[in-house]
């Protein structure tokens, strides 16, 4: 049985509260926060979770064994930290850290302590990115040849954090557990119209050795909720449209076939527009899914799907396309 | 009453021939293509216009006052500049030419001449471009900040420009018939899976000196076709969906206030989302008012909504971003 | 304070628990039902509320001021009536009751003892029906000519009541809401693919002495959910569709006018299709405003929205619309 | 080679003389219409075709063996039989006459003359309609349980018919097609807001002896265009919408079992809503299906799919549906 604290009673906070409540094998202690306010909602409805706005009340209890950090970003390095140093195994709201060479170090330590890190990538879990997942692993869709997102709406500006840290996390990393290719560089560009000069519109695209390429775009600042990636195969495509209610997956057999020429500068193609199949998904709900396999990976030493490798993956582009948009543009290396 | 010759007959070409079959002032005497089969269609429906296989013919015809170029890109500068010379108006289809340079020399010579140089940009005559220019005049929008341009479908693959050149062009011109201020920069990647190395999937980012910013999303090989501008102002935002029958443009009045304050870290912002308005638009067909457009300039010495100036500015446009692709997004400057 | 109880804690149970215990000025003290499972629920989320599988518990309680009756429609009667009779104030959820005789009933024991007796017809209470309502009074839409209603989805059958009665009760209380005419009489239809014989198909069409006319199509065995009201006026016209999440209410500044014409046979029409309008709408649960609606009924004595008028006139609708489906069709009278 | 003659060039004029200029096997030798302005525009476009006024010339001319008829429905009867009694061969826009009775008359009279009598009900020969006949037939759907149209948007009314006679034949004639039962009955409402009287709104359910209900909904007065057909069978359910550009027809594997149970109050009712398919639609224009399927009944006597049978039964259940809307509502029994 985990002993679950959380930290930081924001956005997600109540999600988190609510799924970790939930799942077998997991008991919330402590929600901390430094709004007593939000403490205030807790204790309504969980009478019998114990809220602080002290971080030792946790590191301290023995009952707690797990910390899920839910805080603002730059907070996410140090809290880790002090919880992996506490003995506790951590989850981690995306994106894991402001830096890869805070991540590389929490990994670190979690490795040298023999304790879980995982970070809270929950599209990971929904049933849509599980069935893509699963009909490429089929060989359904062919080769990948693009991925494209775009996640845009009105809102909510965040203040520590550009617009492709709050948003991109979510397709890049629907777009590395897709595909195990990965990329040799990232371009990307932006735009802040707020006086901090954090960008509120960008774009990234993400460079692969091979035949692949990706793009994301991102906005704080569009009138109309957009969340639609487009992911072209050499056998077929598919649309993931997250704002559809019930058709959010739908495969195209549709493509086209370059045909072998003698001259290179003649351009035979084949279009094919097919039957679309739109696939009934899983119905649970995603986060219950990750605290599931945080819960899993801490009691049966699982490999959670949205482990510390994704998470720092994630922070790398993230990290890389923050440079390429200060250089407008320019292309940056990534290792991985 | 101008008479027009039409020389390359292919996808676009039956419409240009209907339209300046009716506009009044405009007489069309002979359609040129080397394909006698696709000039055999002509024969029947118009009973009343000469074809031929041979240019000369066009070029002798003293009737003939006015040159409509709608061949591949490669041929509009040599056959434009032919026309010119033999003191032909000419109208060359989007996009005007493969270089900056060349479009420069067909502009020096139109002028030395006095004669008409017109680029097709048929989306400036949309009842639904005119709508928005009119909605920005009357300063209902705002400043302008950004501008996201996605035209995305299954094929035509072009043998001889990429994805760019073939469908950027509308969009870029519409943006510079939308607003006065011009770029400093371009950035864009794509990628190219066909033999012939020409991007089917290219990503564009127009940088400015002021707080816009312009993005352009451009694909051959997408399942679902995407033809959606969204364009967003200090006081309204706008989307215009060309694929919807008929709510095209719609005009919302959603917005943010970033409220001044003495901390720039902390970020305080009013989002606004209100009304919604659908104006009904204008239902001429665009490309009759292009063809009066070219009617008009040439017999009262009009200037063109589509003329040369933004027919360079494509170019131009597109030259640089080439090199930006060819750079993996590396910055490429351009000057007007 | 009003001192509430809700009898049936099934599908809507949880949405009037919730919203009565936020709304200000009152307290729920008891949730009864049989099904201990259901009441199980409740003690964790509201440890304060009482639960049993008595209904005398309640009745004898004096804090108990406010019954709510949430039980399946065969129920509402004898439960309403017993509330009233031990002096509590009743709320009935739609619809009031299985016949108009019981429904007069109990609005002679609520008026003789002076108690309020109100049924949960929630729509009144929308943003949406009531932004059409404001356009409506304000004479924006002119005289309604027809109200057409589409409510169909896949399941979920009722034992009790067939799809007209569990359905229809939203958009008839809807149509009575918003005009004040009155019909004459009912046509209805139906189908049911059901050893009992409930029709799970059924079509209604409610006629009036005046221009208007009303239509309901009802389906527990459609594939797609839709929930559309269509709401012809002399000026304008709208269309209400609840299944979007950010667009719902739509008006039209559509229409036709017949010209006066000396021979009737010829028909002069001028049709007009203009604009299109997207009001905001408020955002609060409906259920809040009818259960603050109740409490203010109680306490101060004003005249609810969805007071035993609407309850009753919507009972004799669908009392008399049974009717004409067991006669396919035949036309059944109406009195107000 | 059948020789045509179109009589009527409105509305449905160009569309009829371009397919049957392009079918083979067929030569239009004339139009006729009262409307010289109308019969103008044919001149240009169809040098080779002959126009006039009288449809004497039609009648005597040998070259003519086959008459289209596309007037008013007023005239289809006596222009109908006059061609069959001149030994020509004759197709009728829907619907076919104003009466039954007129229908059986033109029936006999071709049957006598061994003449090709033909209705054009042009929704048969969509590649949308044949994909659900196929479908149906192969056992895919089950048994049929329901058939529900809805066919709304503003205008055209007409003159001389009720919204019911001018946009119910299309669904009539496709629910005819797709099964083989016929009805026993019809229930029919309406409302007419013109002077003339002829309902511009009207709904129409069409009963079955067997489980099967269908359900008919037609308006000239509504704001928003709406073509949308829903089939429930036992094993899945269709909708078939026309107005998406390429998603018409979608078949979900939805439904639901009733479950045997020694007690029929209590109702036991499986759900199931999984994957829906998409497919691929022929593409061909219908009206070109329809005009060769013509030209194939005269020349090699095979039975044409829009014959006078499924004509005479949609006017049947029209001219029931007139008497039911009479009375309101009222069961009107048809014999097929």
């Amino acid at each position: 049985m985990a002993g679950i604290a959380i930290i930081g009673y924001g956005y997600w906070g109540p999600n988190l509260l609510r799924n970790f409540s939930s799942v077998p094998g997991s008991t919330v202690h402590w929600v901390v926060d430094l709004r007593t306010e939000r403490l205030e909602q807790i204790k309504k409805q969980y009478p019998g979770i114990r809220t602080t706005s002290s971080i030792n009340d946790v590191l301290n209890d023995p009952a707690v064994t797990a910390i899920v950090v839910a805080t603002p970003v730059q907070y996410h390095y140090s809290l880790a930290k002090t919880a992996l140093e506490h003995g506790k195994h951590v989850l981690i709201e995306k994106p894991m850290t402001q830096s890869s060479a805070e991540a590389e170090e929490l990994i670190a330590i979690s490795r040298e302590k023999g304790l879980v890190l995982m970070v809270d990538h929950t599209f990971l879990y929904t049933g849509a990115v599980r069935k893509i997942k699963d009909l490429i692993n089929a060989g359904e869709i062919g080769e990948i040849q693009y991925f494209d997102s775009t996640r845009i709406n009105l809102g909510l500006f965040q203040p520590d954090i550009n617009v492709l840290w709050d948003l991109a996390p979510h397709d890049i990393s629907i777009l590395f557990y897709l595909i195990n290719d990965r990329p040799v560089s990232v371009s990307a560009t932006g735009k802040s119209h707020t006086p901090n000069g954090l960008e509120n519109v960008a774009y990234l695209t993400v460079n692969y050795a091979s035949d692949h390429i990706a793009h994301f775009s991102c906005s704080w600042s569009s009138p109309v909720k957009i969340r639609k990636i487009l992911i072209g195969g050499t056998k077929k495509m598919i649309v993931f449209d997250d704002v559809e209610p019930s058709e959010k997956v739908k495969i195209y057999d549709t493509g086209y076939t370059v045909k072998s020429d003698e001259d290179k500068r003649q351009l035979l193609i084949d279009y094919r527009a097919g039957d679309i199949h739109v696939p009934k998904l899983e119905q649970r709900e995603a986060l219950y899914g990750m605290a599931a396999d945080f819960i899993s990976a801490i009691d049966k030493g699982t490999t959670p799907v949205s482990g510390w490798k994704v998470g720092l993956e994630v922070v790398k582009v993230l990290e890389a396309a923050q440079e390429s948009i200060k250089n407008r543009g320019r292309e940056v290396e990534i290792k991985f």
